[in-house]
């Protein structure tokens, strides 16, 4: 369909992706690139009776990595139908993304609730303090005493989630709703509405634009200049924007270059801002749990320090980000 | 008694202080320094009745000074007599900062609840979550329902601490070992009990080991690399002992050079210290009060976020040491 340019060094494939792709400009290009991931998704659509752990996750990738190709280059392709499949592949990756959300969540709680029943107190300071004499337990046996019922209560709120979004996701998967997505993507598959005079149009100024829409939004950030920042109180929304946006231009960047899941600092910088998503939604439910009535107030306050761990853990992502943002600007189209 | 060395720029006197003193080396100049804070003691003592909040604070410097210097210079001192007095003089200073401390802890964990009662949480994070339909709480507001609890508890705790430690400052002011230790105070402002030969004899040379103590002492510290080390569990005593070390070196350096408490990297770096130190019991604190029998979850949450805030806030202080450690060499005598 296009030519293939023998110049252009093609990544290695790596399992489960789909075979390298040629590289180039044009909408031609971007035809080649939606219909290779129309093709992955019809791909772990068959296998999701008998793949029932990594098919969903499959299908999710391409579900993503559709809809970012259907806004990024929205202009070249007929309008209401990429909107269309858009807001329905955003549904189904949601819906999709919640039960293994659930698990990582749990994991992360739990790994840090096991982290902080480790944390020294400081019963052994070196000035004589005028706290209350010792009662046998240290902050740290307080903290012992509620991490196994936080634990435990966490556990079972977010398996009870994850219960719920596993029978959404079948649910979904079994959706009239469904069918109608997959009936689309397997129209896409072999033929993708361009606009007229799409197919020989550079794709570099929509890339330029996404690549700029990322680097306006981070420049918008209130970027923590130094580490521990005193007031901590930046809204996570704006953070979670820009993630989004980062996505979008490596997606971008992928049909351009072939590149855009390889240059090494984008991905750093992107799974900073994972990791500032999960810590976010981490801290969310720690506090979420701490508001069930009736717990013991030990609990409470392990889910408390969870809590401010989780947060800690928010800023130090920021940081991170920001660090890796300023080591040079931005590969951009 | 010691020539004054013209060509050395003495610094401008502080309100408060003792003149500036004679810059030089040798055990008279010791003994000079030692007069000079034992004279400062008897005056803060003369004004303990008038100035109750003053006075107690200048005893308490002074006697930190000289219990510093006795360490420091113990070779050039009769042994005995310096470390009787030392010991004594390190009760003094423990008993009267109690009460002070008790109320900077209740400041600083009044300014933090405040503080953390605005953070954000992640209700409108862009990933739609599992978590349990919301119940018109967000965790800011879990947090500040707990948080005027906590508040009030720390407050009575801390207080009634305060009034105790106050009682005994009192208490120890009127004591026959007070009287004891003000005895010999006043015999040094006249004498000091110098061994023979250390009039003329070099301070460098105990400077210089007063200096290598905390250069090992640091370079023994698990100093954080980057910010937000994931274990954060390293104990708190060697940090609180190197604080106590930097402040040797500073009171020497004042002796030997007048400006011990004048380099603003030193006076920052102790700085840094003592803001880990308050933060580590400020942390304690919270910890403590989570303790207390029948309190609601609520309140026992709100704690739980605090001493985790306040452990954060002794990471962020270990870390800003060790930026102002790495600017360059300790300056040493």
């Amino acid at each position: 369909m296009v030519q293939r340019h023998p110049e252009v060094t093609e990544p290695a494939p790596v399992a489960g992706h789909p075979p390298p792709l040629p590289t180039g400009t044009g909408g031609e290009l971007l035809a080649v690139h939606l219909q290779a991931w129309a093709t992955e998704f019809l791909r772990a659509l068959r296998t999701v009776r008998e793949q029932p752990d990594t098919a969903p996750r499959a299908l999710r990738r391409s579900a993503r990595r559709i809809g970012g190709l259907l806004h990024t280059f929205r202009p070249l392709l007929d309008r209401d139908w990429a909107d269309g499949l858009r807001g329905e592949l955003a549904w189904l990756s949601t819906t999709l993304a919640r039960e293994h959300a659930c698990a990582d969540r749990l994991d992360r709680l739990l790994t840090a609730l096991t982290r902080l029943s480790g944390t020294p107190e400081a019963p052994a300071a070196v000035r004589p303090s005028d706290r209350t004499p010792p009662d046998g337990h240290t902050a740290a046996g307080a903290l012992t005493l509620g991490t196994a019922k936080a634990g435990a209560l966490l556990e079972r709120r977010l398996t009870l989630a994850r219960t719920r979004a596993h029978s959404a996701a079948l649910g979904a998967l079994g959706s009239s709703r469904f069918h109608g997505v997959a009936d689309r993507v397997a129209v896409l598959a072999s033929e993708v509405p361009l606009t007229p005079g799409a197919v020989r149009q550079d794709l570099g100024p929509l890339a330029a634009d996404a690549a700029a829409r990322l680097t306006d939004a981070v420049a918008a950030l209130p970027m923590p200049r130094t580490p521990y920042p005193s007031d901590g109180l930046t809204q996570d929304a704006p953070w979670h924007h820009v993630r989004l946006l980062l996505r979008l231009h490596r997606c971008t960047r992928d049909v351009l270059y072939g590149d855009g899941t390889g240059d090494p600092r984008l991905a750093a910088a992107g799974r900073a801002l994972d990791r500032h998503r999960d810590a976010a939604e981490a801290a969310a439910d720690a506090a979420s749990a701490a508001r069930t009535p009736r717990i013991a107030p030990a609990t409470a306050y392990a889910l408390g320090v969870l809590t401010a761990d989780q947060r800690h853990e928010v800023e130090a992502a920021r940081y991170e980000f920001c660090q890796l943002w300023r080591t040079g600007p931005v590969s951009t189209p």
